[in-house]
């Protein structure tokens, strides 16, 4: 079977066909349960969506009074296909992962920092473990790649592919097989979440050095510059931040030589100036959407997992739910390019879901407002005169 | 003993001073508890406030990383001058209230709703019972000035100073004694928040008309013309709001002949054009911020009675959290008037205070970053390098 995907449009222009048949044997569309996962992943039912949308205009509220909440409850019912929605076994999983290009100098962080927040993950006191306990969720701490050897650690999801990437301003970060392998974690993980009866999950991330990957898959993605989608991620200086951009600029520059008029393939991107949490969390994405588990997002990195799983599989954005609005330039310009509207904009920029994880409450909220509002009718509210 | 309050400054204009004692005898601020409760109002401590930015940016994140929510935690710090923060007796208080000026076609709604709405209040099927209930939130809704008797309704507390407003298009909306006697409600009420030991309370509000009461304060109170802060309500079309709009504009300058050059005084603004639920909350934000109790501010309504109260006492707004941002044009002008960021942007308009509830979530998830975070130190995690 041929399997075509359409990249992005750029400048006005027909978007790119792509064969990934034509990507030879390591090609990750030549795997059954990637290839079946794409292939399954349907849209928003329609008749939901709009008996759901019928359904809140007849509560007790002006029309559209309700704002994202409304929109947030139609889509999760369209989703999910359910009259009464249900939200059951709400998790947050934090894909943790090294970076070779830290390298180049482009974190105000150490990579050392990547493991000692595993930890941080594990005993409890890092940002998203408190966010975690706070909505009452469940937590999994998922190494896919993280330097250094866990050996032993308890309450660690163990599913290290190899120790950090390469350094993509020299050489591609991952092999096909390595983007494979991340991929088919990510969609693995979204089938326990089924088995467990989760409707709702929360991704996030942990990698120094990661708002670099993100920052080039984005310009990659979108074909605007590197500079317009670089940021001071943890906390770098203008000087460090236009170095960074400057890294970016150049390894685009190598990798997609005819980009920015041509819009590259969207596993190459992966595969060349990705990272193996970032393979994960677009294959969790993916596994999400085909068993229609709702999937919040969280800030830039998680943002551009999810471009790319909705690049492969334009269907998956029926899943996905935005859940804030980080102060990294490029988050912006990747929830704009895939129409996503977040959720809450708390001018945060820590990643590990806490973005995420916060709106599980105001999700939450949107399908109580469904489910539990008295509509005109029953309550003997006068509605709006002509 | 001589109070003079600084009215908003005008055009690059020094601020007016007003001096209360000139009012006459029926002056709210000749009244005791009034002018205990706005002189007994003092700032955040700024000694709390500068210890938890510091142990806030001690804690295992990046720098500024978790945006609005370092700011409130170290806000309610500030506020309530304790080391562990608690937050304790959360409740939400919704005042009601009918406005005369509905006489003039300015609502999408007829006023009957106004009553209506209370028994879905209380039956538990409006938007803010789902929302109180999610939050685990206490509530209240309190009768202030609804034009419908409640004789023997259960549940509802009974405040009530006449039967709506008068239509401020024509003549004065309030008397100085009604002013007095709403003031009083509210700020009775946050002593029984204290005594109740209360630390977090929202309020809100449901009186058809009352955009158009809120929009002439505005205006009033800023000096930006009418139509800048006049909205459509529940659910205007474009040449009822141009109405509404002109209805403002003319009793604007009916009652302040001398505006926009020089700014009323706030307490002539809420007689003259406020509303009995409006000067409710104006009193009942007076009422927390002389008891240090933390007061979320819902949407436009809300935040014009909490706008007179930091005219009146600009220590006030140490209290004040701005829950989310409405619709509603105004709401953006007030709150930028009075230097407070939203915690929440949903594109909502509803009132009842959902958007101040909503946002408890947020409150409360500062507060546990702020006790349960662990700090590099304890961590064992590498600070950022130089």
């Amino acid at each position: 079977m041929d399997i075509w995907v359409l990249s992005t449009s750029r400048r006005g222009q027909p978007a790119a066909k792509i064969k990934f048949e034509e990507k030879g044997t390591h090609s990750p569309m030549q795997d059954e349960l990637i290839r079946n996962t794409i292939l399954s992943i349907k849209a928003g039912n329609p008749e939901f969506q709009r008996e759901a949308e019928q359904h809140i205009d007849s509560l007790t509220k002006p029309i559209g009074s309700l704002g994202k909440l409304e929109k947030t409850a139609a889509q999760y019912v369209a989703l999910r296909e359910e009259k009464t929605p249900v939200i059951s076994g709400k998790a947050v999983y934090i894909l943790a992962a090294d970076h070779g290009v830290t390298e180049e100098g482009i974190s105000a962080y150490p990579k050392e920092v990547t493991p000692q927040m595993v930890y941080n993950f594990l005993n409890g006191g890092a940002g998203i473990s408190v966010l975690a306990r706070h909505a009452q969720s469940d937590i999994f701490v998922v190494d896919v790649g993280v330097d250094a050897s866990f050996a032993g650690v308890k309450g660690l999801l163990n599913r290290k592919i190899r120790r950090g990437t390469r350094n993509f301003a020299k050489e591609s970060a991952m092999t096909l097989e390595e983007v494979c392998a991340a991929l088919k974690i990510g969609i693995e993980l979204a089938e326990e979440a089924k088995q467990q009866g989760r409707t709702l999950i929360a991704l996030g991330e942990m990698g120094i050095g990661n708002t670099t990957s993100a920052s080039a898959i984005a310009a990659a993605l979108t074909g605007v510059q590197a500079s317009l989608v670089t940021g001071f991620g943890t906390g770098l200086d203008a000087t460090r931040c236009a170095r960074k951009a400057e890294v970016i600029d150049k390894a685009l520059r190598m990798h997609f030589p005819e980009r920015p008029d041509v819009a590259p393939d969207p596993l190459e991107i992966l595969r060349r100036v990705g990272g193996l949490e970032v393979a994960a969390i677009t294959g969790m994405v993916l596994g999400a959407a085909a068993r229609r588990i709702a999937v919040v997002i969280d800030g830039f990195i998680c943002t551009a997992g999810a471009a790319i799983a909705c690049a492969l599989a334009p269907n998956a954005r029926a899943a996905i739910f935005a859940g804030h609005l980080s102060v990294e330039p490029g988050h912006r310009i990747l929830l704009d390019s895939l129409n996503l509207k977040p959720l809450l904009q708390l001018d945060m920029r820590l990643g590990e879901a806490t973005g995420a994880v916060l709106a599980f409450h105001l999700i939450e909220a949107s399908i109580k407002i469904y489910n539990e509002m008295a509509t005109f009718k029953s309550a003997g509210v006068s509605e709006a005169g002509a």
